[in-house]
């Protein structure tokens, strides 16, 4: 955490200084906004938060709720969406609270004697250590409000404006606040009050039923016929093993219940399969009491009992597989004649089963992956045409994502005689691990994302994914740390130098790519304005390939010890060394030649270079940056 | 983290339910209140913190100051300080904005042109491994600030009653409430108005200047004469390369430094040696500038320089070694014919430098110490003579404390030719390492610390040191887990059952022993008043040999499985297997006939004992709990 360099920060170091936007921010909606989003579920508030960051843009975030979320919807989190908790500083908090999935058991029927369930297998998650964060369940409550905590914290202190239902938008096809949007105040002294708003850009986050795709034009496409299933959040005593595992059980005779383990050491939340829902049966499977769901829970677990003490909450939920044909306001024929102004995330765009704990994860990306471009195209620092990246990107993903649910809740609706080998189930949950973990995604080459043709310097690394951390000393006060975790989402792209054999003092390619850096004009620090701190845009950093004793931290090149604040202090936090214990040069296939790792605010990878391509590196970001900043880096 | 079992929590589960004293908790200082602390320090704030946890009690903490302290101060914080903050829920949060010191510098003159410093010595913090938690630098006001958020969250909800100044108080020979203190406003629009009220028990953790020590006639005996050291917490701009480590440094003029960096990545505390005080030049001493603390700094540091751009703070610290005759309101030939009223904690007992990083460790175990002891005496669970133990054991540690700090701040301003061996420094700093640590601590044989006559059989758990965790697995979530950290603040006494070699559902030693805690009336648990879940004044834990997928859940003792909360609902999370990797028998030398370990709410082992010694521990528990309790547990 760094902090003291504005001077003395007496309370939480947390909460950010106020600025920009953030000083005298009212209370009331303004009649023009940067940013409107539209819902403040997983992929708005993560959107929400991302752009907190950015000071000088007005953000404001509506939802027709009059408050916070209480209980229900997703519980599901990745090791993918720790790990971007961390970069928002709440992946400790929230872990110490949630439920943590570190074996999961399937249940089938007993070969002596189908009308009982046993215990077939119990795989540990994650065997293969895809990921150094945990795979957690906690009520989405939750998580919006540590993103909530986090926006408030920010310079720019935003919080959401409830009450508000968004009703349409227009987008007009010139002016500076081309978006209008109609809302209404859905609760509150001034319900039924309509009120309009101008917008640069809207985000909508708004569900499954989704108004600003509607406004949009946007057509879901997907199964017609929906399977349904009980789904409750309770508290019961039983003599089913294992009540806190997680578990995929199929009875016999009775259907079968994806079993979640929730936080605090006695709640569950369980899906129990009410079936396929076709025009006949449509009214009485909607109609499932929780008395019926609790029943047929009960004969699945036969030869178990479950004696439901207290429902926090339950629903019949009932979902097909959709996905919207694009993710922004852009008609395919005017792709490349102009820039979108209106992006859906989230539900908006893909709707899916519960079952494979995917929904918030895939939500949240999609808002990282908005927000920071947002941020940069709103502040000048990338042209527009960055923003049509977002629907190229998003779309790939959310097939990916109806796919493999399509295939998991099929599995999981089976019954156990339909199954080929009966370990199927257990065999496809384990082979695809790295999809529900949320580490599949691996964004084509685009503006932001080069050609992988100099991969082979940083193997594990690879271009298009996120950038996976590895454990390394820091030189200035040897703590032994995580790379990445030192990444925040402050809305800067990273460049990551691993150096050749050289020690800081001698000539390099490292010294040299360093001076590069510092001085060329080509270098991408050269678009940083001359106002700001020079790591204000760019967060450059150094790992060498010796340990830490061996490093004299005043022969660093200066661009690696940025000198920061109104003090003109140096920052030392930048330079690293191996960690003897494990080799981030030999954990990531790195070149001993060194390497460049240029990764994206949203912690992916968008290239892979050597230490002499600063060609290469310079027409990156010349790419990156466009012609919309010429006038800011002058 | 336990919760639900009451109804569900949408919020977070950290701010527990509001009950007792907390509900209409009146924001005025009350007439009469069971236990008045007097001053807001580490001690002062750790024993409130403690005592919020107990809802029946009314406990109040006045300061003179109008508000949180805002700088200055304490910032060393002992790995064992941090083990405490577990127990209080905010080690991870604490140490993500804190300073790490993993290695230590020393510096000393060059042999060669003893004007110039050189680095000697760069010995790694902690090199053995004696506690799984970091060794911290951040400011006291940071640490202050997380007892207040967890007293606030806690079911009494208190806070601070700031602007309040203590002023004396008399001890009355009998009745409810035999304490009479008198305070004044120091701050607001009642300035200057004096109040009295009345406590049954009165914590001093006023300073080193305490009024509360003086009101009881203690005296403080040590060192006439005092060493003066400029302290500083700066900004600056240097070329000396360890500004980012803890050093000790060592000139050949100009005198010695200790550089302490602090959280955030620029500040650092420096203590600049000041020379001794005596009568001719305290005068000069005491008003030392910054200008002249920062020149002298530069001396020492030559040939580096300091640059200082800002300072926080700064002082001339001028301390020797004294420590009071002793730590509550009896009188020699008192004790054992009445039990004491009055206590005094940290500072007000103990002064010394700060240079070993001790002061505000010691004083939160004080804290620590006498806060539980308080609520079980006043909730009704231990006779008044408990409150006997608390001078014995904290008199011996400051006493340890003040010797070792003699030693280690003489050394620190010894010249570098005055020392035998020049490695001499360091050498001590890496032998002692345990005891600034702060795991040197042994309390002896008492009420509540029990002969260690069958310490073999657990013999990493040494009876009287606190209890050192290790990894196990919880069987139910199969969650490696560190044992120790499950224990939280919460006042109650542990019994950890390591188990003997039968499986649960066999007939063994555990679960004999598992009969006997569940139903002989000689049992600790059946003190347990009956209106109260089980587990409320003991938590029963139970570790077995083997590993999780051995473990029948449903075959293990009911005792270990209790029954919680409103709905009755079963808690699983006391039932521990092996870590595979990291065998907790092998690790705390645990006998494989097994053992009782039993820990007392500060987390020191108060006995160990074989299975099989129900007797003892019987008995050791009726010791604890006195005739006292013989009516609660009717």
């Amino acid at each position: 955490m760094h902090f003291h360099h504005h001077g003395y920060v007496s309370g939480d170091p947390r909460i950010q200084p106020v600025s920009g936007t953030g000083v005298d921010r009212p209370e009331e909606l303004p009649a023009e906004v940067d940013v409107l989003i539209v819902g403040t579920g997983p992929a708005g508030m993560l959107a929400a938060a991302q752009l907190s960051q950015f000071p000088s843009i007005t953000t404001r975030i509506v939802e027709r709720r009059s408050g916070r979320l209480a209980i229900g919807q997703a519980d599901g989190i990745q090791a993918r969406s720790v790990e971007t908790f961390q970069a928002f500083g709440f992946a400790e908090r929230i872990a110490a609270e949630a439920y943590r999935i570190t074996e999961m058991a399937f249940w089938k029927p007993d070969p002596a004697d189908p009308s009982r369930i046993i215990r077939t297998a119990r795989p540990v998650d994650d065997p293969t250590g895809i990921s150094e964060f945990p795979h957690l369940i906690v009520n989405q409550a939750r998580v919006l409000d540590y993103f909530a905590e986090f926006m408030a914290h920010a310079p720019t202190r935003m919080t959401p404006d409830y009450g508000l239902e968004f009703q349409d938008l227009t987008v007009a096809d010139g002016g500076e606040y081309p978006v209008t949007v109609h809302l209404v105040h859905s609760t509150g002294p001034r319900e039924g009050t309509e009120r309009t708003l101008r917008a640069k850009y809207v985000i909508g986050a708004d569900g499954a039923r989704s108004r600003v795709r509607k406004a949009i034009g946007c057509t879901l496409a997907g199964d017609t016929a929906n399977h349904a299933w009980g789904v409750m959040d309770a508290l019961a005593v039983t003599d089913f093993p294992d009540i806190r595992l997680k578990c995929a059980i199929q009875s016999g005779a009775g259907g079968s219940i994806l079993l979640i383990p929730r936080e605090g050491g006695h709640l569950f939340r369980m899906y129990v399969d009410l079936g396929e829902v076709h025009g006949h049966n449509t009214r009485d499977i909607r109609s499932t009491t929780i008395g019926q769901i609790i029943e047929k829970a009960n004969k699945i677990l036969h030869p178990y009992t479950l004696d439901v003490r207290n429902v926090a909450w339950h629903s019949v939920y009932e979902v097909g597989h959709r996905l919207t044909d694009r993710f922004d306001n852009l008609l395919p024929e005017e792709v490349g004649t102009r820039t979108p102004r209106v992006f859906i995330t989230g539900d908006a765009c893909h709707t899916h089963s519960a079952k494979a704990g995917q929904g918030m994860n895939v939500s949240m990306q999609d808002g990282f992956n908005i927000a920071w471009k947002l941020g940069h195209v709103l502040e000048g620092r990338s042209p527009e045409s960055l923003l049509s990246t977002y629907s190229a990107e998003r779309q790939v993903v959310a097939r990916n994502l109806i796919d493999f649910d399509r295939q998991w809740s099929s599995m999981m609706a089976k019954k156990p005689e339909e199954f080929d080998d009966p370990t199927e189930l257990e065999t496809f949950y384990v082979r695809t691990m790295e999809f529900p973990a949320g580490f599949m995604t691996e964004y084509a080459p685009s503006m932001i994302v080069g050609q992988s043709v100099h991969q082979e310097y940083a193997s594990g690394f690879p271009v298009g994914k996120r950038f996976k951390s590895a454990p390394v000393v820091r030189v200035c006060d040897t703590n032994p740390l995580h790379l990445g975790h030192q990444a925040t989402a402050d809305g800067r792209w990273r460049v990551y130098v691993f150096t050749d054999e050289p020690l800081p003092g001698r000539d390099s390619s490292a010294s040299r790519l360093a001076d590069w850096l510092a001085e060329s004009p080509e270098s991408p620090l050269a678009f940083t304005p001359e106002s700001a701190d020079r790591d204000a845009w760019f967060d450059v950093k150094v790992i060498y390939q010796q340990n830490h004793q061996s490093i004299d931290i005043n022969a660093v090149p200066p661009v690696f010890k940025p000198v920061v604040g109104p003090f003109r202090l140096t920052y030392y936090e930048n330079v690293f060394a191996l960690d003897p214990s494990a080799d981030i040069f030999e954990l990531r296939g790195i070149d001993r030649r060194g390497a460049v790792v240029v990764v994206r605010p949203d912690q992916y990878v968008a290239n892979v270079l050597p230490l002499t391509a600063t060609k290469e590196l310079g027409a990156f970001f010349a790419g990156v940056h466009g012609a919309a900043v010429t006038a800011g880096s002058s």
